[in-house]
């Protein structure tokens, strides 16, 4: 075998990262102890996320170490095992990515089948990307069919699942925002009854034009401008479920807030943070529901795919800076 | 019959209102209409929800009119009955208060019987201000024994409510902030576990010491820092039930909201406004539980009442400043 590549987190980013806060390591190909297997990865995604785990602080997410890999979702083939139940050739999913070759304790993978389903797509449409998206809308903010949706982020890879699925599920109008003309109209192909780009306006104004008659529900990626301009929209007994805010990830002031917040109480909303870790129980339902949409030609997913695992912290940066289409992932 | 006094809006505060934004007027006592009586009020009810009021914005509660009477819960005599069910000298609780006789449709007024409890305590603690505490403590926040709960402007007539409730609901601990010494001594002798006078310090220091192990539900009557505290201190799966946010409803600025917003994700808070009208379902069993308690001594109720429907204004100004402990009256 050959050396395996990883990328370290070589300093903490004081606000924006840049590729100076990353290292790329050789280091051995490992090998397999009792109940291991070692991956070669073949996929691995980078998420908003993950940024919050660069800083050192409290979370109930730990830190990423530093000189240490970092991780985070990931696909690939067995190319070693010690362990029952995996064998050599088998595809798994699990959380060791941003190396080239994991090694994982068997218990902590899950095999997937390659024939069903293209295997990015367990990162994203099938995997953690469309449970969070399936997950805040559905079971967090309990759409119900009729209502009006707006999400922020819409045209990146949680966002355009939560607009498609909203539709599929019965919204009588979803709204979406994002960050260039070409992202604002794949959203209106990808059926979004109405989105614009967040430049253009304040928030406040693009989105009252969008959603003339309110918002019910609205599914937050974005935080800041976006949120307080939400809940300025937000009809009775509308619920927000928050799922990040990457506007102020990289902020090193104290973020901009809703000053809006008062109108919680005489609109009875709800603001809800969630993970998507929570909501396991949903997954055999999201899965069917998903997987029908997709057999069916009902569903619709973007990927951008950056080429080899030493240009991992180039496609994370240029995910925090909305370069990618719906889902980043870097080929390993 | 004397003449009638009742107190009208004359002007829109800016910012914090004066004794000039009101105006004592003198009418006829009016007669009553078919399905009408006529209450001689005997005590009203100034509330912190009433300010909201005050200013011309849409909200879902209409605004005061200017050049009439402004309204909210009371209770009084009947002193004239043209309506079948409700005969002279009957006692109703209704909601025309700030004059001294009020013309009311008999199927917005409800008997009360002042042999079971104090007049004011049908505005009070078996009222809407207790009914507030309860809904919001039990239904909105979802308190469970066992758990940490946080009130802010406790010494009030809704907070002193919230922290007994607490109590006598298994809460294991139960911290209070207020805004005077004598207040925090009350709130000690009410059952507190801790109490604090936000003067004395940042609020996020003071609530850090008084609940060391955080907070599991947050039960809001003052917004801006003790909010941003709050959300700082809360628990993972922490609650907060939005019921006022005080220390903005004169603000002339954009108030300050919380910067520390994106906790909601990590931690999965859920932030909920609401009001008391959406919670009548649970009246019966409120006062089923709340009369039991006052029956046996282990609920506590604080009044501050204020003579004569002339002084209304000054009480409603003094309640907003906070010189009232617990529920702030006027005897009219």
């Amino acid at each position: 075998m050959s050396a395996n590549r990883e990328i370290h987190l070589a300093s903490r980013p004081q606000g924006w990262p840049t590729a100076d806060n990353f290292r790329l390591v050789e280091t051995e190909v490992p090998t397999p102890g009792p109940g291991q297997i070692v991956v070669r990865n073949q996929f691995m995604s980078v998420d908003p996320y993950m940024r919050g785990r660069m800083d050192d602080v409290k979370s109930y997410v730990p830190p990423f170490a530093l000189d240490a890999p970092l991780d985070g979702g990931a696909v690939g083939e067995v190319v070693a095992s010690d362990a029952d139940g995996i064998k050599v050739g088998d595809t798994v999913l699990h959380g060791l990515g941003w190396r080239e070759y994991a090694l994982v304790e068997a218990r902590a993978a899950r095999t997937v089948d390659p024939a069903v389903a293209p295997l990015t797509a367990y990162l994203g449409v099938l995997g953690m990307t469309g449970l969070t998206a399936y997950a805040g809308l559905l079971d967090v903010a309990a759409m119900k069919p009729g209502e009006t949706v707006f999400v922020s982020g819409a045209a990146g890879a949680v966002g355009s699942m939560v607009g498609q699925i909203a539709k599929l599920s019965g919204a009588a109008r979803v709204v979406g925002s994002a960050g260039s003309p070409a992202k604002v109209e794949r959203l209106r192909a990808l059926g979004f009854d109405a989105a614009f780009d967040y430049h253009d306006g304040p928030v406040k104004d693009l989105l009252g034009a969008a959603a003339p008659d309110g918002v019910d529900v609205y599914f937050d990626n974005v935080g800041g401008e976006h949120l307080e301009a939400a809940i300025g929209a937000m009809n009775l007994h509308g619920r927000a479920a928050i799922c990040g805010m990457i506007a102020q990830y990289n902020s090193t002031e104290p973020p901009a807030a809703p000053r809006n917040l008062a109108l919680v109480i005489g609109k009875r909303l709800t603001l809800r943070g969630f993970l998507v870790g929570d909501h396991g129980h949903l997954r055999d339902r999201f899965v069917a529901d998903v997987a029908g949409w997709l057999r069916d030609g009902r569903i619709s997913y973007d990927e951008t795919v950056v080429e080899g695992v030493e240009n991992a912290p180039q496609a994370f940066l240029g995910m925090l800076r909305g370069e990618n289409l719906g889902k980043m992932l870097v080929r390993v």
